[in-house]
């Protein structure tokens, strides 16, 4: 679907086009046209090929609806870039979906191909309207604010999944639910891994933008990038801390379940031996024989009651003492 | 085995050969042979070798069926390139199967070698012969073709994976049978270990076909090696992330045990309260002292009998309270 | 908030200066300015940006006060260097806090912004003023001089948590509070996360300031810059030891808590039995039986009750040899 | 002691030498001498120092007989090589010995020293008489034939222990005994770990003899060492997949006796049932209260007996149905 | 301390010097002083930073005694390299010292700096003055003659470590003393983190003195350095496996406990089974009922208790069989 087709000249919006006049605006010096799709048929993208002159590969690679997702990444082909950029976004559920958003930049054009992702970049076309000065640098600076935009989405979505790992630890050593705390430790890592998986391979490629030798279309804008880049750096960063932490965690899970386990042995066997001696001692004076002169005494039975209560007392002063009760 | 021996000039295919002509169309401009062996005899191998001038320890490595399965790799022989890639595909038992495909490259010919696979590749000649415009690039694309094939049939075996993998996540939180599902992710990390040495060290020679200096025979191809490359590094990520998974997947698992361990055992314990006190009550009027009022009176029986229901009750609301029953 | 604001000439100070002059000092030969801020307004940041010509990026990052805490780095931004150091200070409540100190080097001034962190660099301007054979360095030796401070701000931060991490050594043998000692472990590991993701950024990044390249305000300096670099590698070091230590220690706790608990396994069985066999016993004379002799026995009762002591007293000496008891 | 020492000349033996001799050959253009010792005294060594010239530092490498088993290594001392190599073969009592060939290369010479490993290289001598096309190449394809045979053995000590891990694999999950199963994956991990400092260094060193610069007598025999490098990275590649199994398995057993544990704990709570609720039943029965009219009944006894083990086969049926009997 | 201070020329003693005279020596050609201290005082310090003309920095790091060891690092100022090397030896109570020498190196003199160190460099000095062919290379080769030194001093250090890890090994499988185990293995894996960090720094540096540029001091002393390298190597190696070992045998040691609190359960359990069903017999017949026709028989008694005696000689065979007893 198209969603916005737009002429710039000098840093300032020029006029909407239609998808077919787009070769007409390519030719005219210092002008660009960025068109923004979502989710293209097949015939929108054979009419940007034609009018780009895109390579197959890199269709092929934006056009595939029905594979997984794309991987982030920046590949030349010739003056041309194509950018696979990875967005994560929650869905109503809470759950971590990533999408994909395929930039195509040349000389005179952007097109950006959004798959798997609500969220579009309408906010981003309008903050680089409002920088005609920084728009001047033309369809490169097209490209930072896009992968501008896609890195910060990135980080709302981190902190959610940093503070629902703080929750977690804090209801580790509560110890109300290691069951409950391990199932959701292994989600927080699922979705770690997720992220990671969006953002590494972008840091990779984006460290191509800036510093040595840089595509022609980025040139003068490596400041931007690497701007870009250091937000990633930081990402990345905070995605493994906390894929550390989890791993942590899961062990600290583990012993703290194991010394809840000593702890209850140890109460229930206190709790065992303040029943069985009793039980024991009872037992000496269900005997049989014929000669046993405590049976006879007056004070036998209440004498016998007061000594379990003895024995047991002290038990129960001694476990206690001892930590086990 | 013969598959298959064809020439083709100008992308277009020119004649099926039989094996002792192949030489009349290696001399001619512009022409290059694609033969395509299955578990050849030596005698095929020698032939081959002698016709293209192939190298003896390239030759040796194709033809020992004696050994363990080939490791991934690409050497360059002066001008000529010999690969070996390694197929994965799943046997009737389910299980993955490595096999070997050796294709040796020269500037006018191509000659595959399969092993220890079932799967042939007709289907890739088929689609290159409908290509015509893209074979001509000569051999080289055809080695391209080869590896596209081998590397996109990787992608249902790793699916099935990690479908077997989400499988006993399920089965993993439920715990229902702890015992199979740690045998389960055992030979799950078996099979991606077996994955991921078939696709790593492909990896690593793919990146040698683009880029920098690149053999004669790639040349012109960079991005379609590329993109081989692409699909591998996506692969090798996959891996990764499911043999972490299946790590982490032992962890819990070892985890979810203990716990449900721990639950037992307060269960049992519990339980156990529930029989022990109204045994050691028993005891105590089966003592057999003289004087034991509670003995004669009238309702002393159901008084103790309802003394122990008491008891019994009370231990049940606290246990259930404390959710150990 | 200003801090101070001095200019300095030929390595001695010249005089103190107000933010709206500093213009005029920048003009004079062999002169620089050195002003400090701390927490700055919006209103400051712009001013210095006008006097020293700061990069747009460079001054937002310094300045985004809800953010969280920005990662050490050294940016080039044409001559002038824009560097980021993390602090680290312990809160009154003994958490380590990080902090931001952000630095603008250019050949005639140094800016310092500091964020997050109660501790000034006043005692570096002293030590700093008492040196005018290396302040005549100029600007870069002030860049050196901070960062110096910094780094050795991190020592005794970091002997505080290793001297932490050793009490809860003593503590993990002792065996005292298993679950206490995994608390302190975990949160030690936390701190050591922090401590690591505060210095490692920063050593990669003082790598640049020696050696090949370097930038044109720290040339002539390379000596006092591998010093710092020694310094944090050296710090980085002891980290990364902490942590594996605390990785050990974790298993090792792990470890002890299993063995405690076999142990107290065995304890228990032990007393279970010496209360179990004399239950037994005594259940047997509790019998009904028409004929039983020993029942009619004069010493009856005692005999049972001296067989009961000698197996228990039999039972205990073999426990007390296993090592049960 | 002397194994061997004979003269070659373009690829063919010319002369069994004496080694006071040696000197005579070695000015004859074309020609190299491959003398090949066995656990030499001083004394021969210091002959073939003096022969051939050699570096003191080598010799005291390839000599020292008291120190630890040298690690594999190529230095270049001038335009001679001196390779370390390590062997591996098992001993009469089944555990893997690391011998070493210390291999000095010159232009007119080899030198090979063995120690600590029985067998010896006459089949390589004997091979590469027979392949005098290639011996044509001299010392250098002399000391390819060396590595490759040290190399091609490591192939069935691997296949040994791998076999060893897949039958403790069997009785892993089989369960019979975890005791034996850990301490045989321990001991398995060890030989690995022998392994692999066997075979990781030479891998490292031996990328020096092809590819870029390599040493001049080597020259021209890239493809052969090539191929031996081949041989060691997949030797490599199963060592490390191997240790990785042991670790899982490891991790894989220890969760194995935790289930057995908590499945033994589940039976044997179950039988306990069965004995203790009629235990407590009987008890009930024992108590001497006047009133128990149930005590009277004619078929009090059969009734509770009845009701004993109607309960008990409930018990039962319950238990087999939750599967813990 | 000044221990020695000696003149050097031509490979040869010269004389020894008093400190003051230092200078009048360095201005002779061919000629090098080499100077020991042990823990210096600072005047001493001051001094030979006064005749040798030694960077603040460097002499600052040999000096501060108040001080973290320092780490091993090679670093030139201008001509002059200042290495640090650190220094293991055993305590009297058998912990690991780590001590550090630092040696300043110009090309006529040598300074060696010693500190938390007992053993002196008395040996080397000996050593290198009976090879007066090799001192005659001039300062370079006693820096090679001290780095040797402290290097070999390693070797001893680490073996009575991996002795110290094979006792624990055995005592692992033994079974004896699981808790013990665990406390060495722990100090264990410290001692060798501590060995790592004296060493690894150092293999790092080491590197940099031979092979590509190296310091002109170092200058045609390749080979010696290199070998000093390849110990480094070695020792390196050799922590690494130990270190490894020590990780998996906690690993071992937690599954050993693991399955002797297993065997230990099972144990209990069948000793449990053996008084348990006895005790529930006899309280079958120790109740009250009027009618239970056992009770009159003659032989009830002794028939009851053959019965026990038959259903225990069946349950302990069940169970020896079992392996549980």
């Amino acid at each position: 679907m198209l969603i916005n087709c737009v002429a710039y000249r000098e840093g300032r919006k020029v006029a909407h086009v239609e998808l077919r006049d787009v070769h007409t605006y390519l030719q005219q010096a210092g002008t660009f046209v960025w068109v923004a799709l979502h989710e293209p048929t097949q015939a929108e993208l054979a009419t940007m090929q034609e009018e780009f002159d895109l390579h197959d590969l890199a269709v092929e690679d934006a056009g595939h609806s029905h594979e997984a997702v794309a991987r982030a990444k920046i590949e030349e082909y010739g003056d041309a870039l194509f950018v696979v950029l990875n967005t994560a976004e929650f869905t109503p559920t809470d759950e971590i979906k990533i999408g994909e958003v395929g930039i195509f930049v040349g000389k005179n054009y952007v097109l950006s191909v959004r798959r798997r992702t609500e969220r579009g970049f309408r906010d981003v076309r309008s903050r680089v309207e409002r920088e005609p000065e920084l728009l001047r640098h033309g369809s490169g600076y097209v490209l930072y604010a896009l992968m501008d935009a896609v890195v910060d989405r990135y980080f709302p979505v981190l902190d959610a999944v940093e503070a629902e790992l703080e929750a977690i630890e804090e209801q580790l050593f509560a110890g109300d639910d290691p069951r409950g705390s391990i199932e959701a430790l292994y989600y927080v890592k699922q979705e770690l891994t997720t992220l990671k998986h969006a953002t590494a391979p972008l840091l990779e490629a984006t460290a191509k933008l800036f510093g040595g030798r840089v595509p022609h279309t980025c040139a003068g804008l490596g400041e931007y990038f690497r701007d870009v880049y250091d937000h990633l750096i930081r990402i990345n960063q905070s995605i493994d801390a906390a894929r550390e932490t989890v791993s942590t965690a899961i062990q600290v899970n583990l012993a703290m379940v194991q010394v809840s386990e000593s702890e209850v042995t140890k109460r229930l066997a206190a709790y065992g031996a303040l029943v069985a001696v009793p039980t024991m001692i009872v037992g000496v004076y269900g005997m049989n024989f014929a000669q046993m002169p405590e049976l006879k005494w007056t004070l036998g039975y209440p004498l016998v009651m007061a000594l379990i209560a003895l024995i047991d007392g002290l038990l129960f002063y001694r476990f206690r003492k001892a930590g086990w009760l």
